[in-house]
């Protein structure tokens, strides 16, 4: 049985974007700061195409959050940003994304499934969260679904109960407003199952216990 | 010199206290999860002058918070409540205090210094904040100054420029509402000293970075 995961940077006050979000800047103010410690990796490089970075405990972690999955869940402003929806977009990542699997967008606008290079195909699910998860689950097989952002989407994945894991990078960054991650969650009970520090970054993982009944 | 120190537990959404915080129930809704940690631990329970509890890795960060210790910092509403002030009041703790070391309460209200037993004598402080820092300097000598607490006055200090180091203890738990911790601090620069992870909390000790001019 897959597991539905999530990994996310946030801010120590609890943001994964800064104020003032806009088309131009989609992090918000500050909000770059928040991937330098993944960019400085070999491993975010390697998934990404490029070489360089160093080696440390969190390339470890980044070996550890791209293994294994079978299938991804986005929301339509991480597909595609906030605007108006075009129907000819094709991503923000060329025409070799990094996912390499199938990529399960929400959003309420119907469209054919966008099979790109490299093996990533981006399907457009009209029908909420849970049924792209459900799809994500079912193209995954034995491998586990990955629900890649943004921030609205792992709320809504986390508030349905449909989320297993949710592994949390730390910065040592107070960005003093932008989208919050952890606000509209209800009360889903965490268990730490490791922790991670390094110099510029805190990684725990935690699992969602399910509530009986 | 002495460094002015702070450590804190905060929920996995940032709030040092749950929503509906009142007289009866200061924590305010789930906020006694916070505490659990560390009074799980022998450390805490022998600060307070009981016995039992657990050795572990969150004992070890007790005892590293409470060493060299000279003076603390505290507002008015963690000394007596958010209720109307009462000059007869002498703190939750009763005749001898957990502290054992010179108190400085910031207060609107002018008191004469209050001396219980065991070495703690609460010191009232009407020049805000930034003095109470000052006096409890000068008090400590060659030791640190703890803030205390609650919340409000963490976040003046931080915001003063005035705080050295933030031990946080993060616990997996989400309170959806109450009072946050990092609200109001402008853009301290944080840098991490250390991690240490327990299978209930997670300790992050930040050096607050003091900015060129």
């Amino acid at each position: 049985m897959s597991t539905i995961r999530c990994h996310i940077t946030v801010s120590l006050d609890g943001y994964v974007a800064g104020p003032n979000q806009s088309g131009e800047n989609p992090l918000g103010e500050g909000g770059e700061r928040l991937h330098e410690w993944a960019l400085a990796t070999d491993a975010w490089q390697a998934h990404h195409g490029g070489g360089g970075g160093e080696r440390s405990a969190d390339s470890e972690v980044i070996d550890e959050t791209v293994a294994g999955v079978g299938a991804y869940v986005m929301g339509r402003r991480m597909f595609a940003g906030a605007g108006p929806w075009d129907p000819d977009w094709r991503g923000w990542w060329g025409e070799d994304p990094p996912f390499h699997a199938p990529v399960f967008v929400v959003t309420h606008h119907a469209r054919e499934p966008l099979e790109m290079e490299g093996g990533t195909t981006f399907h457009f699910v009209t029908e909420g969260v849970a049924a792209a998860v459900e799809q994500a689950r079912a193209a995954a097989g034995e491998r586990d679904v990955m629900v890649a952002g943004g921030a609205a989407t792992v709320q809504q994945v986390l508030a349905a109960g449909l989320l297993d894991e949710l592994y949390l990078h730390t910065v040592p960054v107070l960005l003093g407003g932008g989208e919050r991650l952890l606000d509209h969650v209800g009360a889903p009970r965490l268990e730490i199952v490791k922790t991670v520090g390094s110099p510029t970054v805190t990684h725990v993982k935690y699992r969602v216990v399910r509530q009986a009944g």
